[in-house]
């Protein structure tokens, strides 16, 4: 049974996921502070937790950090090693301080048998006091028909992560015959927690990773992968996220190369009305 | 006069620039290793080095280090203040080595007027040993004019670091009319080192940041601006970026979204061949 399912408050399994603990003596003199968390079975991955949620709860310590300055900007999260279905630690420092920006340096460290820690993930953030500028949306939502009108993705025997999103393909969906047939690697579709959740930097963090791989719509074929390294940007503040509410968002993703183990992908989220959230690009490592 | 005019040797200034000096003793047990170096005056901007060079010196630190496994694969640089026209450390630390990837964490530090150390840039990169696998490139190089067919953009009258690049415009050059008129942000050109140098991964990363601001571009109006953060996805090994010799690249870069302060950016940049190097993204503050 999931913590979810056990639980006797009604709290999201996402939130549930995000409850870090800071050690309860504060940051230390340079800003450091540990949180204490764990890998969330509803969120359960082949191996491991699904990689997005590992990154919303890195971004998460930013999130809680007592010395945060403004909203996040931009999000580098690199997946040193398989995170263990296991408690972990992360710890989120303040590296530079400015007026309106600030740079932060995170790992999260996970004990192996004999209690000794090691890094399995590192990232680093910017976050900033944003002002209001002359500003233009230059990648326009693509018109598609609405989420009501698109029927959701199948999701039983996958992995237990798929079932926390409600996924509604619109071009490119997961390969029903992974016959080596060869396509655009495009996926657009919509798509919002399950349940319905009120959308913040953390979830938006997670979403960023909710694309099945690449390789396996370029080329039908289900070749062991995983992601090395993740980059997104913000491109809203906490006031206009929380105005987006629990809505569907619309998001999209292709590879630009694929070469020699290693394949990218680009990616963007809009909201429902068409307000560009999050631009984001990863790097996958493919066997074959 | 700049160091390298003033040098007996031919060495290239780029090469001077990524001449950093491991501390005598070797990495620490951790694995953790300080680099000197300075920033070059050959690649002087308008307030500090140009972005790129200090790009390029961060990932020469990881290619220097005597314990890197492989390639790089991805690296992502964080601008946290101001580089000062002055010497500098970097610290370069594997933070988790596995059988065919390596993840490290990098910062460079600056000493202020009483010799205390605050950190400048932060760091990431994945490094990794590459096998031959399925492979395709679905961005193909944009059909354009041979390099010597375009005509060199003028960089009298700019900043320093700007004669070091050999810049030829297809596409959305630098506005010469400072009016206010709003274009696309899309800017296409050949670009090599001036004099010309053999392409390593080190001049790549200093190569993604060598677009002028895409919103100088988008607006016609020259606010102030700085990078923030930029990543850059390597796809080629080092054997093939020896094969593309000094020859001219072509670059690409647009902004999709300029948004209260922040706009980014992404780009390619292939060889003369077509083969895809490089694929980036920066986020950049803008003032107005």
């Amino acid at each position: 049974m999931s913590r979810s399912d056990a639980s006797s408050t009604s709290l999201h399994p996402l939130d549930e996921a995000l409850a870090l603990v800071p050690q309860a003596d504060g940051p230390a003199a340079d800003g450091a502070l540990r949180f204490d968390g764990a890998a969330h079975p509803a969120y359960a991955n082949m191996v491991g937790p699904f990689g997005g949620v590992s990154a919303a709860q890195m971004l998460q310590a930013v999130l809680l950090h007592p010395q945060r300055l403004g909203d996040p900007i931009a999000f580098t999260v690199n997946f040193a090693a398989a995170v263990a279905d296991a408690p972990f630690h992360i710890w989120a420092q303040p590296a530079r301080t400015n007026r309106s920006t600030q740079h932060w340096t995170l790992r999260m460290t996970q004990a192996d048998a004999q209690g000794a820690e090691h890094t399995v993930l590192t990232a680093t953030a910017v976050t900033a006091v944003r002002r209001s500028t002359w500003s233009v949306n230059d990648t326009p939502m693509p018109e598609v028909a609405a989420p009501d009108e698109v029927a959701r993705a199948e999701v039983r025997g996958w992995v237990r992560w798929i079932e926390r999103y409600n996924m509604r393909p619109l071009v490119g969906p997961m390969p029903t015959e992974w016959d080596g047939s060869e396509t655009p690697s495009l996926t657009r579709m919509w798509v919002r927690d399950e349940p319905p959740r009120p959308l913040d930097f953390a979830s938006l963090a997670a979403f960023s990773d909710v694309f099945f791989p690449r390789v396996w719509r370029r080329r039908a074929v289900q070749t062991p992968i995983g992601t090395v390294s993740m980059t997104a940007y913000f491109h809203v503040d906490a006031a206009t996220l929380a105005a987006v509410g629990d809505g569907f968002l619309l998001g999209q993703a292709a590879g630009q190369v694929f070469a020699n183990g290693f394949f990218d992908q680009t990616g963007q989220l809009w909201s429902q009305t068409g307000e560009l959230l999050v631009t984001t690009q990863q790097i996958v490592y493919y066997k074959e």
